[in-house]
């Protein structure tokens, strides 16, 4: 924890929803100093998303509905960190669950937080190169999804005409084509 | 709203925290007709980022600390949208408190969900280009934060290595240098 950290004095949880949502009122200390009482704080799980490309150069992709959206997205491979997992084991397992392929070649993009004062989770983004199918995806998602394999042209179009409707996801698609360029 | 959408069958306000955060329960239907009951949904305000670029090619940034984060990070121009606002007002009011910059070039980014399932907010971004210094910033933010005018080498470089820490400011920086780029 840096000097330059904000500092925690108490946490009271004032709702405990789900493992999906809980959230704390905080006293919080500024670095100058400050205290401000009744910070709240929003704990969702930590989650991971996934850039796939196949052996082929093809974007592993889904068009997939949302609660939090209004029609059908373009949407990554992703889904929460389990207990006791890293993100890049919770990469691999939801690349292998939710398309059925396994990566040779895997680059961590960044873990960045969702909200910058009130926390919400981490979101850790991958690129997984090399992917190749070594089985049926398995996935249990509440949501139906097409899988599809997208071009490069096609991802970026995609990217820059607002078909990735969540911020992480186009973050990761902004992040790996550019790793991929470098 | 598109056939394609969850419907919202009903919503109960489960914590009502402050301007800041509240929390509703809700009865959803997914499109393939099921329902789910206490579906956790987060209000949080929606918000702006700017990526301002001088009329120099300077980008105004800061150094800043936040709670959520150990330590400093690079951060942009940004805050909630005001009762009244479009996010286009927003962004202006913003990059002039922030700042005492006005630009005569703005490009909206695109709008986009925090969380996929949770909702939390909606992040508006924008690039503003020509920004010039007609005021002295006048910006009440809680936080103590520096102005720092990067280079775009010395952007791309604190993009690539992390020092961008919200999900958020990494995606309008990466679109913003998409679209100069274009």
């Amino acid at each position: 924890m840096s000097s330059d950290s904000w500092k925690t004095l108490s946490s009271e949880t004032i709702l405990d929803h789900s493992k999906y949502l809980s959230v704390e009122d905080r006293t919080v200390q500024l670095p100058n100093g400050r205290i401000i009482e009744k910070w709240p704080w929003v704990i969702t799980p930590d989650f991971v998303n996934v850039v796939a490309v196949t052996e082929q150069g093809k974007f592993l992709c889904f068009r997939q509905t949302k609660y939090a959206l209004d029609g059908l997205s373009l949407a990554l491979v992703g889904g929460f960190i389990d207990k006791g997992e890293n993100p890049m084991q919770a990469a691999k397992r939801e690349l292998l669950e939710e398309t059925g392929h396994e990566a040779s070649d895997w680059v961590h993009l960044g873990s960045f937080r969702v909200d910058p004062s009130r926390g919400v989770a981490m979101a850790s983004l991958f690129l997984a190169r090399n992917a190749k199918r070594v089985a049926d995806p398995t996935c249990d998602d509440i949501e139906e999804q097409e899988m599809l394999e997208l071009s490069r042209n096609e991802i970026e179009a995609a990217l820059d005409s607002g078909e990735l409707k969540i911020v992480a996801w186009v973050t990761a698609v902004a992040l790996a084509l550019r790793h991929m360029d470098a």
